[in-house]
């Protein structure tokens, strides 16, 4: 499994992944699931893959190598738009799904490579994608400003709660990391390190990057924080009257 | 879907159900999932029912007709403990199972009934229980008090974080009513009425039961007291310095 989140806020976005990859419960591994392409002052673009590893680190390959071209190929580099950007996630994915799944077919575990796409392209705004394993996908708006993938179900109602467009980036770190925080608490397959990006609007760099491994200072005490926080918000709730 | 929760407190158990049930999202209805065999100062169970509506309200009726039958065949008013109650469940789910089965086996959805038992017999402490579909049961104890059915995951990380076996009644029963809450906003299979009781331990009697519906005030203040407090806890945690 994986956990995935991007947030588009007003003021930018945040994005994070967790690194664990399974093959049953005896066979875990750390693969790390963020992939940055950053050219300060033209762009930043957040990829975070959740799926087969064989099948997300194919689709990453490819578009690394796809940058590399010297023949005119389109690429994330030369992407006018994040728009366009995502057809190229898009099309690498159907790329691999076209060469793996027929050898997939006979197993039982069928081709599923999908990524969040987030980031900024200058001339546009900061924009959030989700590319599903088909490589068709959507784009988070004001009304859903935020994207899962893997194992979003423990982590959505904080999310949910907290969130709205004009979040700051600084509320909205600390959200995601307490969805993590949750979402690892309920299922193993979910596990750090978590890294972690934060970008702020029209900055068109990422300096605020962060890997959160096990006995993180900062994660342990929000973790605490946060739970004696919530118990003291259950005892001033009002009280049920029978 | 459904979502159904039972914990077990030192001071006695809270137990909630939603009532939708659906095939399909063009055909919802409303069944409540709660069952209670109640006899003051003897003993009081409660069940909560998962699954299809056909098997549990089949099961439902089979044990209430057990326990108007005069032959001297065991039932839920003669059970001497809290297991061998739940040992009836079991095994009219199995056989109900029987009954079934065969039939379903041509179609899409397979027989599946399982429950939440709980309550307290007079000369035995509260106890908690999951049956399962195949009719096997598990038991809650103080490391892990509290037992869920169907949609668990969205209302599982605020129980996880809050309860513990020395939390009040009147805590844990705001904690149960913003899980569901917390569900609610994300599957649409789960729906109000709620359902709730609050036993307290030794009573052998049911005072305190509870429907929360569409609209209902105090529900509505809670759920907005949470979100402003949970709100307000984010603010106050630490940020993250990059």
């Amino acid at each position: 499994m994986t956990y995935c989140v991007g947030i588009l806020l007003a003021d930018g976005i945040v994005l994070a992944s967790d690194s664990r990859t399974n093959a049953g419960v005896d066979n875990f591994a750390t693969f790390c699931k963020m992939t940055v392409f950053e050219r300060p002052g033209d762009r930043v673009l957040v990829l975070l893959s959740s799926g087969n590893l064989a099948g997300t680190q194919a689709v990453i390959n490819v578009l690394k190598q796809r940058c590399d071209a010297t023949d005119g190929t389109p690429n994330l580099w030369t992407a006018r738009t994040l728009f366009d950007a995502t057809m190229l996630v898009s099309d690498a994915v159907r790329d691999i799904e076209r060469r793996d799944a027929p050898f997939l077919e006979s197993g039982p575990i069928a081709f599923n490579a999908s990524f969040i796409v987030g980031g900024q392209i200058r001339g546009e705004p900061p924009r959030l994608f989700r590319v599903y394993a088909e490589g068709n996908f959507i784009e988070a708006g004001e009304d859903t400003p935020f994207l899962q993938t893997g194992e979003a179900k423990y982590g959505k109602p904080i999310i949910d709660r907290v969130i709205s467009p004009t979040t700051t980036l600084a509320d909205a770190t600390k959200c995601v990391l307490v969805s993590f925080d949750s979402t690892m608490r309920s299922n193993l397959s979910v596990g750090m390190p978590i890294d972690l990006v934060c970008y702020e609007r029209d900055s068109l760099e990422i300096p605020m990057r962060r890997r959160f491994d096990q006995g993180d200072e900062y994660f342990a005490a929000l973790s605490a924080d946060w739970r004696a926080g919530v118990r003291k918000v259950f005892r001033e709730l009002p009280e049920l009257e029978w």
